[in-house]
């Protein structure tokens, strides 16, 4: 096993640059593994600016202490991965040269550690990486490296309309058509969920947004999004819902997923979602925001905050991958190497037409 | 029928006092009863001081404009009466002397009004109210009215904890002790569901939550409610509940019930809730308040927020205390006529001993 360094990524004080790191050295039960490609998550350009304040909020939160932000750290957690070497007490069922994806956790004597946010385990952003044996599942069919990595953002997708769990009657809506946003459309749609509402204020988020389906499109400048919920027989006040109980007639309920992730998105929701209303909280606002609870209580509306994904909804999104029943090329906006994942960071920060930017340390 | 006047506590500008109104005078399927008891409820003392603000909180949650402020409004809206007389278009299924209670619903043009919340319907701080005859439900097995008039609040106890579904695994706590927290305290009793943790900084509260079967009951002075839930191996951190999900062992699930609602209240659920923990928004805060949403994605807490009752709720709970499931005297603490109605207002306001004061205008 190599005991030299790799090219990574790094993110130093608010600043990524290109640098030699330690090697990844595989522990026991642990592979190292090639990158073969890795997905800029938006959680990344955050911790670029504002990595302290994730650690304070992970601490706040319970989180273990497994990262120190003084010090280098290699960012990267959607990746797809050939294996290189087993490390001691493997029992090598995927060989050497087979292509992987996993969720990114790794675990220590502090617990699960997110690797990509953990000074021990670097993430992606490398020319190697280290990976739990026990977590890796093999790309199925062929599957494109740079598609595999998008596994790890629509199983959030995946995950996020699960919780949501919109039954047959139910109309969705999809605020914000980023990755995430757009990995929700794909979940819904996968579930045979309509109609579904989506806004943007982005052009090219709302054509990619229609391409995956959407029935109606909004630009949230032009338009609220919350005035289409009356084509479709979803209750504009608790009254008529009531009154339409009582008269036993089963109007539509509304399952609204925020992408977003600004303060004022609650609040917003707060004023303008239907009575009665399932709101999954998918984007995450990690600063102070103001709501006014009792339109919530009079609405009767819940609130789910989720996160991540459980490790049967990341295998089942990298099998539809696989069956190639979601198009990979809608999210794929950009491939570069390490050289240029900076600029693409920036390019991110600022999206234009961009979705997903994958890095591929082999460029 | 009558067309002359009748006694009622009216509100007055932010005043209480007792004046003559109109009689209370039937309409198509309504009919006239006179008041046996009717609790004062904490959004009576709340619409004392602050009914235009809750006219607006009102209508940013599409509430039908029913009540103008300017005018008298008697409020009263948890009762118990007997039927005097009945309007036309009624069929008289319960006869004149017969004692009911109903959802506190009447039916105009404009939708659903609330009665006690209504220009037009009358609450039931007077002598007599119009009722909707289809909602009447007769009092069963000679259940004292006092105790009959609980119905309406012991309801709510009964909607939350229906919605916060808490299973055979669930540790429950109730923040807030008043009549609703105690409510959900019967609720969860009634339904099995144990332990209970409570809370409230009040010892007469507290002795009350203990009469009902609370397990853990805690003044939130001294002590942290949630330093309790390590007894009871529900999980501290997100990651001991992926490892013990990983590792096919079930932990126990937290539900929480807010029934203070003041400002801070959900941000120190953000921050003190268990991770997974799903969280029943009783009480309703009807100020702006501030919360860090990415504690609750960080930790994917629910939120649910509730209101009232369904009329099957409504109906399951005067059977319970018709067949004397439900102690009422632990609730009832002052029976009070038309005369003392605003000094017991005073009472509430600053609660001592007090839970639940009944008004018996026939005093």
């Amino acid at each position: 096993m190599s005991t030299g360094t790799m090219k990574a990524v790094v993110r130093r004080g608010p600043r990524l640059l290109v640098a030699d790191v330690p090697d990844a050295v595989p522990g026991a039960g642990q592979v190292v593994a090639r990158t073969l490609a890795c997905g800029i998550c938006g959680s990344d350009l955050h911790a670029v600016h504002h990595l302290e304040h994730s650690i304070e909020m992970g601490r706040r939160s319970g989180a273990a202490d497994t990262l120190d932000p003084a010090q280098d750290l290699v960012m990267g957690h959607e990746f797809c991965a050939e294996v290189l070497d087993h490390g001691p007490g493997t029992d090598k069922r995927l060989k050497a040269g087979t292509r992987v994806v996993s969720t990114p956790f790794a675990f220590s004597e502090l617990g699960p550690e997110l690797i990509g946010f953990s000074t021990r385990y670097r993430g992606a952003f490398a020319e190697r990486l280290v990976l739990t044996e026990a977590l890796l599942l093999p790309v199925p069919n062929g599957l494109a490296s740079e598609a595999a990595a998008l596994t790890e953002p629509l199983a959030v997708g995946t995950h996020a309309v699960a919780v949501g769990a919109p039954g047959e009657r139910s109309v969705a809506m999809v605020i914000g058509c980023g990755p995430i946003g757009l990995a929700v459309i794909v979940a819904l749609k996968r579930r045979g969920i309509g109609p579904i509402i989506a806004a943007d204020f982005s052009p090219a988020r709302r054509a990619r947004a229609e391409q995956l389906g959407a029935d109606i499109v909004v630009d949230p400048a032009e338009t609220s999004p919350h005035a289409a919920w009356s084509g479709f027989d979803v209750p504009a006040t608790l009254a008529e819902m009531g009154l339409a109980q009582m008269a036993g007639r089963s109007l539509r309920d509304a399952v609204i997923f925020e992408c977003v992730g600004v303060p004022g998105m609650l609040q917003s929701l707060l004023e303008n979602a239907p009575p009665g209303a399932h709101v999954v909280v998918v984007g995450a606002c990690a600063e102070d925001d103001r709501i006014l609870p009792v339109l919530a209580i009079n609405k009767q509306l819940r609130f789910s905050f989720v996160f991540a994904y459980t490790p049967d909804e990341f295998a089942e999104t990298l099998q539809a991958l696989g069956e190639g029943e979601i198009d990979p090329s809608i999210f794929l906006s950009g491939q570069v190497g390490l050289n240029e994942t900076a600029a693409a960071f920036e390019r991110l920060g600022n999206p234009g037409n961009d979705v997903k930017i994958v890095v591929e340390p082999w460029r």
